[in-house]
């Protein structure tokens, strides 16, 4: 409950009509995509610029008021759950593509743009931004840059953060930090623009971001490969990388999530594989058909039965729409579903699956897998409800055994979600201690009274964890 | 001087020949590649192991001694000279490539491996690592790290940093910390990884670094295009951009560089040019082949009066090697050679350059400017003798002018060489007074008793400043 003093002195900033605090707006803010997290804001404010941002920050930092900045709330780990109360910011007036420079190949914009909305406009100048969360249609730029966003496009073109090179942010005293710009390169000090990134608004609020553009690919082709097992899958995802070939996309789904998918989207997916490949070439049209080419041979050397080429750039979309319709057509089959995404070296992905799959069994939940094989980030996701205290128990114990799993591989409780409330009692397995320990002192650096977006990232208690098998 | 009990300490460690302190070892580790920079250090260690490490790096916390990490001394920013003195660590009895897997495309790496020879290494399994300094034939990958080296192909394939997956380094109180991996994706709290990249050994020692491969190219074609003035040039640069494709590498180099480079070399370079471009594309035969005839195309159009694609590999590497050598050519001219890195967004190049052309006249000091123009990183280089005070304040002078310049066009005072001691008074021009400080609270979190190399990227006090003009 915020104060008199408070309530008022946010309306001074920004004007009345921009601080939201009626129940109905209080709830709409309370979750994010996540299920199972909600907690009342105190209050929703809408800044409508970096000196609004400056002034508000200032007054929260005074009166030591938990803020939240989030984006459209599209993140899977609860980042931008208002967990102690207080503010939460939304960016609808920090929402414009201030410029996109073809000189120059980038791209500056402020934190509330909606990625595919940018991706469009700068396709237009026949210009290219790679990364693609599957959230992409709703999810703001600023919420990428929180989260470093990954996508589909992952394994060749990178994510959020090879994209960022330069940032405008508010430090939570209230100063205004400019880093980087419109430069290839920068070793100016500290890469704080790498720090931000990914810092999931634990750090300071970003205002402003300078974005690497790419030409535009002259073409792209899809194809899609059906297996009988997925092992077989897995293996052909490391025989393509070990070939030399880096594809855009090179997507995973097992067996049930196809079934879901078919039974969402009808777009003629064999229901009867287990597992099929969906990849993505694009570049020069020479090298995509070459490519393409290789990749197929190295499908059915690698025991696919069925390999298709998409006769056209609209049947190649219907695919790569069937693999971003992944999650809402798992979300139909049950109350809640838990998207995972534990992550590893690419060439242990069969091998991760398959345990997945082990885990699953073993603790009696449904648990399909698909993702992004080509850069080994999975997405295990469970079809369970959470009214069912007992069952979400297990649920919690298959998890901890995947993440355990994914850290005994070589890989990371998370790829590209990040840690929010979701993983926060994880990241030691990943990090150790002595990294957490490294963290928090950054925090602390940037965020004495510790009201960037608390509770993320570091766990307020370490909870019961599953051993891990060396 | 260091006490009995600590030189006794660190004989303990790491054995009595990994202790350097008669006086001949502690000249040679005095000063590095930066011109007018050189303290004795107290001794020079070598560790052997990370357990070394940690050991040496607890002492030397427990009594507040400086500790410089040190690869080959390449850096031209005076980051590696031990201003405080205290301990140099080199790193020759760590310098193995531990690991190159083909199926992940990574490699793993001790500190003081040569990165020509990872280069080479990754080459003979057909696989690539793209960042190239000008030194990299005897620059260590745990200085390229520390300094987050860039170098000819930045423009098309990033620096340093865009190549580290994952490090282990040693904090100054003596723990361990791992981050990242084989992953492409991985955002388990922040990017720990990012932040030690280009931190100039001031917050930690760097002791493993597992790096990300590139499939080799196959193919790849040089060029040398030859301008009457070099605003054509860098026009010419610009339009490359703006049409969409990125060369490998796009360097520049003014007339008196191409002269002393000549003199050097004997190569045949065109000694009455106003500036050349050397460019080289990379990647599949027919890519490489349509590039190189547009670039021709737009050299011809931008006013090149003689346009050479290099018959065969080895007349390319020729070429590539007379621009290698263009400092060690602008070297043999004077006593002292002063060589910058102020980088622009590089639709300001050919503005820079002349800029730069002013300045020097202005100052009445001898600068060439040679570099990579594609990305707009300059390297504006002074001949010049550091025994002659009064000529020296006029470099000074003139570089705090280019600094200002650079600035103004949106760039920055360091591409790729690091702050170090030279740049630190020029910091807070790029970064503002309140990054500085949000810099400066991040080094005092890693290392509360400031004995990472101690006097790096913060400046002890402020120089007179050249007025910035807007």
């Amino acid at each position: 409950m915020l104060t008199k003093q408070v309530r008022d002195g946010l309306a001074t900033i920004v004007g009345e009509e921009n601080v939201l605090d009626a129940p109905m707006d209080l709830v709409v803010y309370s979750y994010d995509a996540t299920p199972d997290y909600q907690t009342l804001p105190d209050a929703v404010v809408k800044p409508r610029s970096t000196k609004d941002v400056a002034n508000i920050i200032k007054l929260c930092n005074e009166f030591h008021i938990p803020l939240v900045p989030r984006g459209s709330g599209t993140n899977l780990c609860a980042g931008t759950t208002p967990l102690h109360s207080g503010i939460v910011m939304i960016f609808n007036h920090m929402n414009r593509i201030l410029e996109i420079d073809e000189d120059n190949l980038t791209a500056v914009v402020q934190p509330g743009v909606i990625t595919l909305d940018l991706i469009h406009a700068v396709e237009e100048k026949e210009l290219f931004y790679p990364p693609d969360p599957s959230s992409m249609k709703i999810s703001t730029i600023g919420g990428n840059i929180n989260e470093c966003s990954g996508g589909l496009r992952g394994l060749k073109y990178g994510v959020t953060k090879d994209y960022v090179t330069g940032l405008e942010f508010v430090l939570p005293n209230g100063e205004i930090v400019r880093t980087g710009g419109k430069l290839a390169k920068d070793v100016a000090g500290y890469d704080l623009t790498s720090l931000l990134v990914g810092s999931e608004g634990t750090l300071a609020v970003v205002t402003e971001a300078t974005l690497k553009l790419l030409p535009k690919p002259e073409a792209k082709q899809t194809m899609l490969a059906m297996y009988s097992s997925l092992e077989a899958a897995g293996e052909t995802v490391s025989s393509i990388i070990a070939n030399k070939i880096i594809p855009a996309t090179l997507e995973f789904l097992d067996q049930a999530t196809i079934q879901a998918v078919e039974a969402f989207a009808g777009i003629g997916l064999p229901t009867e594989a287990g597992a099929v490949l969906l990849m993505e070439q694009d570049g020069p049209v020479e090298v995509v058909q070459r490519d393409m080419k290789k990749m197929k041979e190295l499908c059915e050397a690698g025991g696919a039965f069925s390999v298709n080429v998409a006769a056209s750039a609209a049947e190649g979309e219907a695919l790569m729409q069937a693999r971003r319709a992944a999650l809402s057509a798992l979300a139909r089959l049950k109350p809640t579903t838990i998207l995972e995404d534990a992550t590893v070296p690419r060439s242990k992905i069969a091998e991760m699956v398959r345990a997945i799959v082990n885990i699953a069994e073993k603790n009696n939940v449904q648990i399909c897998t698909f993702g992004h094989a080509g850069d080994g980030n999975l997405h295990p996701t469970c079809m369970t409800d959470v009214r069912n205290k007992e069952e979400m128990e297990r649920v919690e114990k298959a998890f901890e055994e995947i993440f355990a799993k994914a850290i005994q591989l070589g890989g990371t409780i998370t790829g590209e979600h990040g840690v929010g409330v979701m993983k926060s009692p994880y990241l030691a397995w990943k990090i150790g201690e002595e990294g957490v320990k490294a963290m928090a002192a950054v925090k602390q650096a940037f965020d004495p009274n510790n009201i960037m977006n608390p509770g993320k990232i570091f766990a307020k208690e370490t909870r019961k964890r599953v051993m891990i098998q060396q």
